[in-house]
């Protein structure tokens, strides 16, 4: 092994002449986010002058006033249950945000006493969640706020560790919940095989009140033709004789609008109870024009699936960039795996361990923005140091090449400085 | 006195043949909510084809996006800024229903560390809230839901008994909050004075963390020539070295549609920083569009001042009638006093002690629905159980009549068998 600043490897001068061109070229690129690039905002142009000359729902509610169902417009429902996997009468049309319906059923158990409960969250000595790794970074920071102990499960191929995640949800009256995101997983894609699923509703639990918190994100949001489908989860449950255990989150964020959409819940009809008491006291209604112009605008289930099949067209060839990049760059380097997802958002970049937070430093010094390493696991903390979290989506194709290309440079630099230096970090 | 059914007073006969025949009406007439008229729904029509083909706030913001202020379109903040009596930096345009931010700045106290607080609310040994009465029944069925205590206070015709407040305000370390609806208030109409809110915000406090809870719900809904300004609470909190006490809400459910409005908070920096760092755990953020489609609709705030004036035409002629049919049928005979508000949406009907209850239900045996008896004091327990909550802006003119015509009658009925048979009750 060559000492340092004598016989520098020729890889390393290679990348970091490629570096010095890169902070030359000036460039202010954004990786960090799953937002929607503005094309597949058009897409769903007709909602900006929707419901148009309506206001009221099939079933005769004025939506302009207060009143009406509280689990939101039945139209709306009955165009996603089957793309959620939720029966329509299980199925709560919401707000703009799941994330707000998941917070909320954090907060309800905490204050409330959720089914199966002994008492409120908050009495219990401890409340602990099962976080497989790497995941979804507002999911942690949402369970760590409340103070709740975070427990990371790693990832496989088939979903989370299942050994590990019966063991401890068995042994451990304090885990109350794990976060899932089943489906063209944030941040790897992954998609929860139909024995992880049917593993976690049989699994024995200590807490009487364990909640799998399944927020099925990307239902539709497919990116190949081998659409993927995975097991329903609350017939799986109610098979096993966990009816109450699944909490069920979607929406149409990715579907129509991030910043305007509607989001689900779907549960046994016990949870569903359980919400809508607590929400009651919380709101007289959601906003049920939005609830009438999205099931206008979109129709129904096949008019999801239209729309999405628009989405895949101007995602699709970002995520085969990034892959085909990768592969021309890093490919048979050693220096980094990626996920090559048929679904979602995200792509996850592993960097040889120690070297995920220089990367993302050294690409920030060139202009390339991307999420914060350590943002794929609880406290931020991603104690190897290597996994990266790639959002394609927003930027356009050639700004998107760009910062790939360049996130490849960054890539080299720091992997081959630490092949060169390991002891230095 | 007579003795009972010997010598029935003429009184009671004659309400007694009334009711009969009001029973064989058979009517269904519903007084019991504060819904909107559909007319009143209909002058924010345009609402239903915007933003039309604009999408980006006036700061170049996305608005069908992630992203995007925290703190919701600076554009719509600045049209309720001076209706709210909040510095526009100060105010954050939420979603649907100032409902929720109420219950969700409660969560948050309970859950976080409100300014000025030691810990969590939670924690504390016991978490009282000042109630004044008659009040709004949905500010008590949240506090009751989170097992908060709920200590009644009698309003005066200057808003709550401020003796009282001062009292127990200084004594009590486990008074944290105080309901407060200050104009037109609900269900009386009382607005509160400027020495009340002086007071409000000179008060010393037990607690280091009391907060006001200020549900400026009818801020621009006024009835009358005489558009009542109360004082401005953050301002008199600021001046008397207490800039973190008060909490105020507002909405658009009664300016445009209680189904698909914007809500707004506003209260001190420290405040506005702690509820949106709590929010952002819970959302990634508001429907901005709904934001921008209104601030295209209303324009500025003499945009919702005409709009209100074109509310008044349709809501003013029904409280008229009201007060009219009350004072024709009831007027002189001891059996009620009613509130004439100048604004707001309800009228406090005081039947005497005793009889509350037994007025609706008589009215609900003759098919006129009202908010139950007790709906106006926490616990819904009204103890001289005489106030009455009527909403008259639901039903059309001619079904208002009939409904008060018909509960004149129920009051004339139970207020003379009451007189004949004080001890039968």
């Amino acid at each position: 092994m060559a000492s340092r600043g004598v016989s520098i490897d020729e890889d390393l001068e290679s990348a970091r002449h490629d570096y010095e061109a890169l902070v030359r070229q000036g460039v202010s690129l954004d990786l960090t986010r799953g937002k929607l690039d503005p094309l597949q905002l058009d897409l769903s142009g007709d909602l900006l002058a929707l419901p148009g000359d309506r206001y009221l729902s099939a079933d005769g509610v004025d939506c302009r006033n207060y009143g009406g169902p509280p689990q939101g417009l039945r139209e709306l429902r009955e165009i996603f249950s089957g793309l959620l996997q939720v029966p329509v009468d299980q199925l709560v049309a919401s707000g703009n945000s799941s994330l707000e319906l998941m917070h909320d059923c954090v907060v309800h158990a905490l204050l409330g006493t959720v089914p199966g409960a002994k008492g409120r969250w908050v009495d219990e000595e401890r409340v602990a969640f099962l976080c497989p790794v790497p995941g979804y970074d507002r999911h942690f920071s949402l369970t760590e706020r409340f103070g709740i102990e975070m427990i990371s499960v790693p990832m496989t191929p088939e979903g989370p560790d299942m050994d590990m995640v019966e063991r401890l949800v068995a042994a451990d009256a304090g885990i109350k919940g794990i976060w899932c995101v089943p489906k063209y997983s944030n941040p790897d894609g992954t998609c929860y095989s139909d024995e992880t699923v049917r593993r976690l509703a049989a699994m024995p639990a200590a807490a009487p009140d364990f909640r799998i918190f399944w927020d099925n994100a990307y239902a539709a949001h497919h990116l190949t033709d081998d659409e993927i489908e995975i097991a329903d989860v609350l017939a799986a449950c109610a098979d096993a004789g966990h009816p109450d255990r699944a909490f069920v989150f979607g929406s149409t964020s990715k579907v129509t609008w991030a910043g305007a959409g509607v989001a689900f819940f779907g549960s046994s009809a016990a949870n569903v109870s359980w919400l809508l008491g607590h929400s009651a006291k919380r709101s007289i209604g959601p906003d049920k024009v939005n609830q009438l112009r999205h099931a206008l605008f979109l129709r129904d289930a096949e008019g999801v699936r239209a729309q999405m099949r628009r989405q895949r067209e101007l995602l699709a060839p970002k995520f085969e960039a990034v892959d085909r990049i990768l592969t021309e760059r890093l490919g048979g380097t050693g220096l980094a795996t990626w996920s090559a997802p048929k679904g979602g958002y995200f792509i996850a970049l592993n960097v040889p361990d120690g070297c995920a937070r220089e990367v993302v430093r050294r690409a920030a010094e060139a202009g390339i923005a991307l999420t914060k390493a350590g943002a794929t696991h609880p406290y931020g903390d991603d104690p190897r140091d290597r996994t990266i979290r790639i959002a394609p989506s927003y930027p356009g194709l050639a700004e998107l090449e760009q910062a790939i290309e360049g996130l490849a440079v960054c890539v080299r630099l720091v992997g081959h400085e630490r092949e060169l230096a390991p002891a230095a970090s």
